[in-house]
């Protein structure tokens, strides 16, 4: 297929200018038309790749050359887009999450499917070569039955205060992203959750309701149990391993690090830390994952990533919240 | 110090086997005088070392020579043993568990205070060299406060299931190594357990009330969190790994492997698996600790693992009990 | 600085495509101008980045806009294009090796000299994460002085025999960027030569007088010994790795892989194989390479691959070859 | 087999003891009947284990119990008592070197013949699980045909230089280890030896017409090539890793560590280093050793060493020497 896909991007923030970059110089099958930020200045990225750049969302959207739309606008603003975009039949790529809400999420879900349009969510970590070798360990049997799979997610730094107050919390802003790799690695469904966790970092946070160390259990249909581990510093760097144990064995994926050089001096050896953050850490997962949209549009494939997934990392999230109010286990389906 | 230490042992089963010959071979400032079993048949291993046998453990304990027993009975025989031991002025070195009652240890504690002698129970792994060093980093400062606990545990294969029936259950066999070790690196008591498990590989365990698969969380006085992850089978061997994670940094124990050759050749790299089992595993371990012990008694010094120690595994123990049958987080002062 | 760096191509092949690529999308400072090659098939890249293609590389070298002229011509005209560029008072980065031959390696460096240009030669290797991390910890001295350097260089899969007739050999065609690397990392000059060998992968390699598995030990002028070990035909993959030993401490660098998975099952620990080749391997280093070049002309630094450095790894190949011939160590002196 | 094997041990120094603690208490089949030492001082470990101690090798050899010896005396009494041991029809273990010259060696040899017993020489690191694991996987056929052997050995400090006086030199005290491991590993004979090398540990090395870093080249039957690096003061350890590379792939056996324990902090990851010295790293090896000469005279096996496996080490080593002195390649067959 030698047609190319044509693109709008709406938001040009850290990962719109991301996205952009990729689909100029990393994936072949597609072409940028438009961009749209509601800053002026953040057009400076658009106007240097030679592509239209304009303060108007909308205009993306109905732009007659744009066949898919690139959403990388602030959560809020992702269900309506959506939805827009959707009635004028164009094909969405959306970051995560979708949204913080269940009924949003259906509104957003309906309207895909009755414009018969396709969605794909910005889970990227999902195209991360370490992980994309587990899951394919634990798809074709390898690992046999799984009973326990473990995630280690830590942030290098949290975030400013400021951001944690709209951030939706810890489960919807950070976790949720161990959520979707919990239910994609294991092929199973989460049917509850429990967390553990405390302000260990900055006791500020609590104000907000919000902790910043977690531990959270997951139970999935099957029987077996996940557990993630969360933190917002780690000071050592962006920490991203997992670990899938079942039946037949097991298969752990460890952090790329900067360098792969070991010193060794009269007192200890001396390695690199893990890549900084997730810029450096998913820069491959970033390009696998736009490639894959692309992709799925004009081979007219089903999206890897669609709304439901969208929905239940959500809802997991959501349950998490309550758990973490509450101090029990949660149903998924409390929340859905 | 050149004296030596006048021993007795009680059970010359698998691991009385194994102290008795870390006492002669490998103690230089031990001896072995007498010991005992049930099963004449067992006296083989004593008389090859030029050892009395006998079939009562009384005589070992009021042998006059006798200065410390080294009991490895049968768990419900501990406490009486210890009490036994402490009352004709003897030292003891106990097997784990003390014992699966919260009053019995109460009982065994009073008994050693009230006679002045020393008591060291069997955690053996806290003296293999990982597990060790990741201790005396938490213990330095290098890891700042501990935040996040992880423990992997996880057997070769499950027990017969006439032995889990008497076990005391997953909590209280296996786990009960993992609940001290818990304690041990973070140097923080546990203040609360939650447990999420099942038997995903014999579901007859189920009919025991017993599961084979288990993520435990444990909340700590200082606010960390940790988790436990236990299988009772890894087709792969015996997984034995932790890691702390805190303010200044982290530390990983990894498994020991049979050898650490990898061999490449055009489909992938190839190496070897964990150390079999706890025999082989914690070869190093189980010396360390025998010498410990001989060591605390000779020169006088604290046991490094003491009635309380034993006291305050089981409690978790317990609590961890309850909380799969009743589905919630129980503190551990509920049972204390 | 903002000005930016007009190039031109000469040879649009493997290696002339990555060097366009990585111009056009990952070096902030350069633009492309003009791309030659002698086939006008492989113009298709240069049209498709929306370039002007030639099948003149004197029109590349003379374009009045073009500063810096690429060299990834065939290596019989790297000297002729280096000259010419010189004295039409161009920048040049030229690929590996410069020649085969001293004197018009010798020519080429006076001709840059005498032009007041800058050249720049295409050992990516030294700009490879890894390499670049034991360079830096020799060069700051926390290695000590270095006594013994270790390469092992080997390709996956040999060259078509055809080719192997006209590349030089073994030292000219492979070795070479080993040769250079040794140099780098110790940041010593290379003494004299010793080689053993032989031809274990296809005989008919020999009746070339050439070897397709080599053991090369350097003597450098501060007394220190390396050795490179070279196979053209490593089944598990590119296997490029390098340690330095010396009076402080070691370093060293091991391979990239594919993922970091490691999978247990049953029999043994499995995991991913090196990167494939070079353009994987060295996908980041030569985008450094590129980046650096750029840099020292636009801020007018120093070259850091330069002509003598060029003549240093073609003097040390040509030396091997008698080595290989002779059965006797050769000193660099002899060939300059 | 029940019988057990009656042994006498000469020389109680390092090595003696190491062999005489490993008879009584980890070789099953093995008892220790007598042991001498000139230096009555050195008997108090014997006395301790309850066995006759005397100041007369000769009263060992002529014992009436003792079945096998075990020579743990100084290099040149080595063939003596190999003599003389052979000729009272003893058994014979004999630690390395068997002999620094041919003819000596070969003395040994036609006395062990000519007396129908058996010799086995103390080349323990033969029975290293790391190395025993690379030998299989190059005799079953896994490496394929081995096209490349490298072997890293450096002792973490140099022997005192009276010591290195008398010791033969670098390459019949030190490497003649790795000379023996590259005939085991490779199971392909030496050719011929080439050697670079040169005193940058500590000058005064030279005056003994010694050096003390040193790259071997080792011609193999074969056409393989070997390459052994040899350092006599590697700050971080003793360094003690060898890698196999073959026409079917690749094995590699790296350092055992005090500790598996990696620590991440702010700067860098940190790992323990490599096991300090030979007592440590071999421990194991040491075991394996005495209990496979116990089995071999017991089950009346072939000697897995024998007088060839110490005349071709030796002679190895002598080889190097000539090269060292002479700047060339030697063949073996030159000191044959």
């Amino acid at each position: 297929m030698s047609k190319k896909l044509k693109t709008g991007i709406i938001g040009l923030g850290r990962i719109g200018q991301i996205h952009l970059s990729n689909l100029l110089y990393h994936t072949p099958g597609a072409e940028v038309v438009i961009a749209s930020d509601v800053s002026a200045t953040a057009h400076e990225a658009a106007k240097k790749a030679g592509i239209s750049a304009t303060t108007s969302a909308g205009e993306v959207i109905v732009h007659p050359e744009v066949e898919a739309v690139i959403i990388c606008a602030p959560t809020p603003q992702h269900v309506p887009y959506t939805i827009a975009a959707a009635e004028a039949k164009k094909h969405i790529f959306c970051e995560k999450p979708l949204d913080v809400t269940v009924a949003d999420i259906r509104s957003a879900q309906k309207a895909v499917a009755d414009n018969g349009v396709k969605l794909m969510l910005g889970f990227n970590r999902r195209f991360d070569p370490n992980f994309l070798r587990v899951r394919s360990l634990v798809k074709t049997g390898s690992i046999g039955d799984p009973h326990i799979l473990r995630i280690t997610s830590r942030d290098p730094a949290p975030p400013p205060l400021e951001y944690v107050k709209v951030s939706g919390g810890i489960f919807l802003d950070m976790a949720i992203h161990d959520f979707d790799m919990a239910r994609y690695i294991t092929g199973s469904e989460v049917k509850d959750v429990f967390v553990k966790g405390n302000a260990l970092i900055d006791p500020r946070i609590k104000e907000y309701g919000d902790i910043d160390t977690a531990v959270i259990v997951l139970g999935f249909e099957n029987g077996a149990v996940g557990v993630i581990d969360n933190s917002r510093k780690a000071v050592y760097g962006y920490d991203q391993r997992l670990e899938v144990f079942g039946s037949k064995g097991m298969a752990k994926a460890e952090n790329n690090t900067e360098n792969n050089v070991v010193q060794y001096n009269g007192e200890s050896g001396i390695s690199a830390l893990p890549l900084h953050f997730f810029l450096e850490r998913y820069e491959n997962a970033y390009r696998t994952c736009m490639q894959t949209f692309v992709d799925c549009v004009l081979e007219n494939k089903p999206s890897p990533v669609d709304a439901h997934d969208g929905l239940m990392a959500t809802a997991i999230g959501i349950a998490a919240g309550i758990s973490l109010r509450e101090k029990r286990t949660v149903a998924i389906e409390e929340v859905l």
